[in-house]
């Protein structure tokens, strides 16, 4: 018998213990074990009797003291505290660890996988990328053959369907973001969900396990969604574009890149088709090419789905290196002015004749290349906006020529700048 | 070191040997072993000391007598003969096999995994389904916490490339059949991939896997493509759906069904997406609802990284049952009657009076409910095609009602029918 603690009965921890009671004989079937929670932790009383006599404890750390386990689940969240104090102490006392807290792997995870090892546990973290999407799996195992050149996908759902909904409705981000957090897709504190934090959380474990190195959280350049209006999703649908959060980790000859930005995607691109809540992890091989893995990135059940199969590889004695190298090396960052890519301008001006010959001639003595150019006619105000995108060209390059047009008397408003990626 | 023997120096073959020669480092950084190619075997000669100083033998069999290996890769080919006593040769050597045989394992799987169960090897098989996409660990493993409802999707790049130019320039199947033996997207003889066998073949192994039957290939009822024309993807498109050659697998109330058929999705479903030579593979499960796994299916380097996935999980010892379940249960087919299913009927009739009201009586008394109708303008010899959808309905019913709208004197020629499928 394989006895399970749960830390966290919240929607995760719950959803769970419901895995766990309901597909009780399909497991066995699966593990040959019986996989049995003894005992449950939540800091408020929560009511688990008609499902389990798990005896149930206020406090996830006196739970560790007083029961026996051979896996406990940490469900608890939070970036350090109790669930770091309590997953720290399990590994001590020998136990498999099993969790859905990329915040925690994001800042602690090098001195947690260390620690796993030297104590010879598991430490099982699929639920916390992708919800229950097994792409951890399928790129430290299925993939393992590769040299992994690049992974990149759509690992927020609240971000991916604000995003959605201001395409599909022409809303404004506000009024999305309001109606998301109505439908329970956004907490009432969405910030690390639109700032791209919690993206950025998932794409550093990513990155460590494509590439190698340890987890480099610090390293991940970050911008939300919050600045993407409406005017901006209209330009892009004209270009034959979609504004995505995209989060992408490519391994280049200056070092690994490491962003989550909102970024034009071309429409019938594999990651730009996937909207709403869910997520997907695009993995780019040197033998597989390109492989997608597409679902659903969040929610009480999908999520147990994955923290269950990291319990099931546990009572198969699956023993993989987690981060899929056994050793880790030194993260080696690209530096962010060794960047390039193409970008996509979004120009307030006057509409005086030679406005448009003034940007470009900025734009020619920077060397930068036109793609396209879009102007509409001026509203009332004799505002036009100007868009432009502009071949691949390395970033500070870019940002120096809009600094150029944006003190320009004719330009009233700062230029908005977006990435277009292409592959 | 492990020792790796391959049999069949086809373009899979090639492409494994180059996969291990390549990324031979980076193997021994996620394994921790050398793992060299010490022999190969082909009946043609084949040169390949420019990349591997392995010892070339013409005979498989003479191979496995000769030489000591920890892995062999089956790369032959074949539902039987040479392959089928290569591999149960080096079972009963206790050596570890790796395959890309879908053929092999649907005839011949039930009795080659009770081998390798009874020898305590490995006999890994990623390969034989999806080409490179992991699909297999994902359901074995990744979702191996659900209760799989369904398994389906698009297992043939040879068929999915017909359908897609078909729908893309409205050419014949025999002209785009051409075109992809051209351009080596179908062989000489492509009756395996476009009459639904291979298709087939596969999923009789993800059936096995999801709900822990036998392999039961017996059962797959197949249709294959030839059937499709220019005709009914135009109407489909109409109507808003694409072609698509469909395996699907389903746990009903009354069996397992089993079937690779030709049949209209909704354009803008996920599976429907997936244009080209690509596969996709969709799991639903009671927890992680869908998730899907989209990749090439196919070409020399993509299938290589799923075969050498299965060696480096035989390197890192993973044991894993290869059906996901300890025991595998006879198989319950579902018996064809009891399907269940919406159909598109295409009728070609005389432009009488009266012709539609013999039809949709016909299908009123049968209890047939019409979803939609369409109709065109009759073309110069008064034959005008009548489309229907109808709402689910028992097959028994449907091909009833079809054969009396045969036998009316207004219908020139046998009625096209499809399956619509929604989910």
């Amino acid at each position: 018998m394989i006895k399970i603690g749960i830390a966290g009965i919240g929607v995760v921890g719950y959803g769970s213990l419901e895995l766990l009671v309901k597909n009780k004989e399909l497991i066995k079937q699966r593990t040959g074990q019986d996989v049995v929670v003894t005992a449950v932790a939540n800091r408020m009383p929560k009511d688990i009797t008609n499902m389990s006599n798990a005896r149930f404890y206020d406090d996830a750390l006196a739970m560790l003291d007083a029961e026996k386990f051979d896996v406990v689940l940490e469900l608890m969240g939070g970036s350090g505290g109790v669930a770091l104090e309590f997953v720290k102490k399990a590994i001590e006392k020998n136990i498999h660890v099993v969790t859905a807290n990329k915040a925690l792997l994001a800042h602690h995870g090098n001195i947690l996988f260390a620690m796993a090892k030297q104590y010879g546990v598991h430490l099982g973290f699929e639920a916390s990328v992708g919800g229950g999407i097994p792409c951890l799996k399928g790129l430290r195992e299925g993939l393992a053959a590769n040299e992994i050149k690049a992974v990149y996908g759509l690992l927020n759902g609240t971000s991916n369907y604000i995003l959605t909904e201001m395409t599909e409705t022409g809303g404004s981000f506000e009024d999305i973001l309001a109606k998301a957090q109505q439908l329970g897709y956004a907490e009432a504190d969405p910030s690390f969900d639109i700032g791209g934090i919690d993206a950025a959380h998932k794409l550093s474990l990513l990155a460590a396990m494509a590439f190698g190195n340890e987890i480099d959280f610090a390293s991940v350049r970050t911008d939300g969604i919050s600045e993407i209006t409406p005017v901006d999703i209209a330009y892009a649908r004209e270009l034959g574009y979609k504004i995505k959060l995209l989060a992408l980790a490519r391994k280049t000859p200056h070092g690994i890149e490491q962003r989550v930005q909102p970024v034009m995607l071309q429409k019938n691109n594999p990651v730009a088709q996937v909207d709403g809540v869910f997520n997907t992890v695009v993995v780019e091989g040197d033998f597989i090419g390109r492989t997608q893995f597409n679902g659903p990135g969040a929610g009480d059940h999908a999520t147990a789905s994955a923290v269950i199969a990291d319990v099931i590889d546990i009572a198969r004695n699956v023993n993989v290196p987690p981060l899929s190298y056994l050793e880790l090396k030194s993260p080696k960052p690209l530096k962010l002015e060794d960047a390039e890519n193409s970008y996509y301008l979004r120009i307030q001006c006057m509409d005086n004749p030679g406005s448009l010959a003034k940007i470009t001639k900025i734009l020619g003595e920077a060397g930068l290349s036109i793609v396209s150019v879009l102007q509409h006619e001026a509203d009332h105000n004799q505002i036009v906006p100007v868009v432009f995108t502009l071949a691949p060209a390395k970033r500070p390059v870019v940002l120096d020529a809009i600094q150029k047009i944006e003190e320009l008397n004719i330009v009233i408003a700062p230029v908005t700048h977006l990435r277009i990626e292409k592959f």
